[in-house]
């Protein structure tokens, strides 16, 4: 372990390096000067965000040479819609953008969806820097390239895939996000061990309070392993044509209670928590999996103060219908992650009937 | 010559074919059988395309198994902006649209990009399929995956590259377009041979009656070579980071002259074969070319019915300013192409007022 870590993401001439880092945000604009990029900047960021990193990023942008132009969006993700998107496209035609100067995502995955967005679309694409503050944001979301907004025909409805030039990330930033936020970015963490990270698995296990604790340390190390599975399942899969999809463990059955509850009974990684408990039980119930390894799942989602049963209420025909909408393949089935052992995973195609059969009581 | 012929567009993975026929509209749906693309197909396009095309379309897509659904916006380039671009994502969400299902740009200019940037950005991307009736569709907007929608700080200003996975082109379609029209993608057409196609060039000078009389194996044949030089640059230059800036030649000016008219005045190609007329002259003027090549670019410019002064009304400090608002690099000078022989270009940096000095005056 060491208070600083690269991971390169490999795409090509689409590469780049998320660099992960110790109260680094200061540093920010002396390694945008590497970029090659315009004097103007935009920086997107929301008001809770700005009132505690804004100041750190634009002394640092300015004493790099740039001008940076703050733009401010609401808070929530009912905000990362076409409204908002024209909004920000007025204000990078009022900062006289060119297309070498680049937008900086300040903040959590709202942020940056929305601001990655409009990077891939101001003027055919603009050169884009995401600095995640969330923990979701940082071992997820920055990574990969998914932009998008949401549209009252479906989540993340509307989007592109394009990849930033830089992750910047500073783990300092996690001391001031609500405990609850750190405990839903805990979710993700532990997908990408269960999926891929036998050995991330086994030092969650052995050190998960010093790791929620915001050791900054054992966090950087932590980042930097989830950075790299995810990269190098997108490295494999940039625009998702299969492979990628191992990522959606937990995702079928939590996008489904998330759109059940309006997406406002549970933070996505709360959601993506029950989904992982309940794809663990199935791939048990199906003889994917021994017990043992769908209880270790279990037991690090319930110790990282995450929920793990379906809603009671929820358990019905309404569920099976979300699931199977989600995301449909030929005869209606959908493509499930199961998990086979700690760190390995395969694709079943169930209908959403069979995944509740398998999952649907409460426990 | 032949009655159809097909160019390849080579950008690896996202290569695709163009193909040109006469009467081929009615055989798109057995076409499209081949691509492996879901049965739901949206079908963009406006009420005077639809009057002509759309029975014919609807009836090859449905015999061949899909469910097309048709969708119309306004025509005019007054409607490709972000509200009609909402218009249709709620169609799209309407239509049940998957992720393997197509979008067709069935018109002219106008809703190939905006239909293109739908495509661009549903879902992160749906196949695209361009159908181009105008004659500038055929030889230039449909080819090379630039799409986009205008917005009060510029034309073209939110956009993204998304290559069509086919281009059918039926000449017959011109039949329909009205004469300036056709005359407007003549611009264009002189432009492709202007800059890399001496034998278009030859052949247009010999023939152009015929072509403009609208001669089917020789329009094939005139699209055919146009889409060439089109795929050439574009496979070069898939997004536009150096080389493909050729394609503007006659651009520089006739943007210009586009933004001082408020895009009212003169149609593209009028305005792009001012521009042409007056790069010609600028060219020579400087000794790049000799009077006899600007003078061939300006004679078949003239037969085409194609304008190739600037306005006096327009010329003065303004029309400086916005060429120079044009495409900056740097030290506010503008990239220009030249010509220097029929065929061939090159590219000078020149300030807003060194263009205007050489062509600024009436001829």
């Amino acid at each position: 372990m060491s208070a600083a870590a690269t991971v390169m993401v490999n795409l090509g001439e689409r590469s780049y390096p998320i660099a992960i880092g110790i109260g680094t945000l200061e540093r920010l604009g002396a390694r945008l000067q590497e970029l090659n990029l315009g004097t103007r900047i935009a920086v997107v960021t929301n008001p809770i965000v700005a009132r505690l990193y804004r100041q750190a990023v634009e002394q640092s942008l300015t004493a790099a040479g740039f001008k940076p132009t703050v733009v401010q969006v609401p808070d929530g993700e009912e905000h990362k819609n076409l409204a908002w998107l024209a909004f920000l496209y007025d204000r990078l035609v009022d900062a006289r953008l060119d297309r070498d100067s680049a937008i900086i995502a300040l903040g959590g995955g709202v942020i940056g969806d929305l601001s990655g967005f409009t990077a891939a679309t101001f003027q055919r694409g603009l050169p884009f820097i995401q600095v995640p503050t969330t923990l979701l944001a940082q071992v997820d979301s920055s990574v990969g390239g998914k932009t998008a907004v949401n549209h009252s025909g479906g989540k993340n409805l509307i989007g592109a895939f394009h990849q930033p030039r830089l992750v910047w990330i500073d783990v300092t930033t996690l001391k001031t996000l609500p405990r609850r936020e750190v405990q839903a970015g805990m979710a993700e963490v532990i997908k990408h061990a269960a999926i891929l990270g036998p050995s991330l698995f086994d030092l969650l296990e052995s050190d998960l309070d010093r790791v929620m604790g915001l050791d900054p340390t054992l966090l950087v190390e932590v980042v930097r392993q989830n950075c790299a599975i995810k990269a190098a399942v997108v490295g494999e899969d940039e625009r998702e044509s299969g492979y990628r999809a191992v990522l959606n463990f937990g995702h079928t059955i939590g996008h489904a209670i998330e759109v059940l509850t309006d997406y406002r009974g549970f933070l996505h990684g709360e959601a993506v928590a029950i989904g992982m408990a309940s794809a663990a039980r199935l791939s048990q119930a199906r003889g994917i999996c021994t017990p043992a390894v769908a209880e270790r799942v279990i037991a690090l989602l319930r110790r990282a103060g995450l929920p793990t049963d379906i809603p009671g209420e929820l358990i019905g025909r309404h569920l099976a219908l979300a699931i199977a909408a989600d995301k449909k393949v030929s005869g209606d089935k959908v493509k499930f992650v199961c998990i086979e052992d700690i760190g390995r995973v395969r694709f079943e195609y169930l209908s959403g009937e069979e995944v509740l059969g398998y999952v649907g009581g409460p426990h």
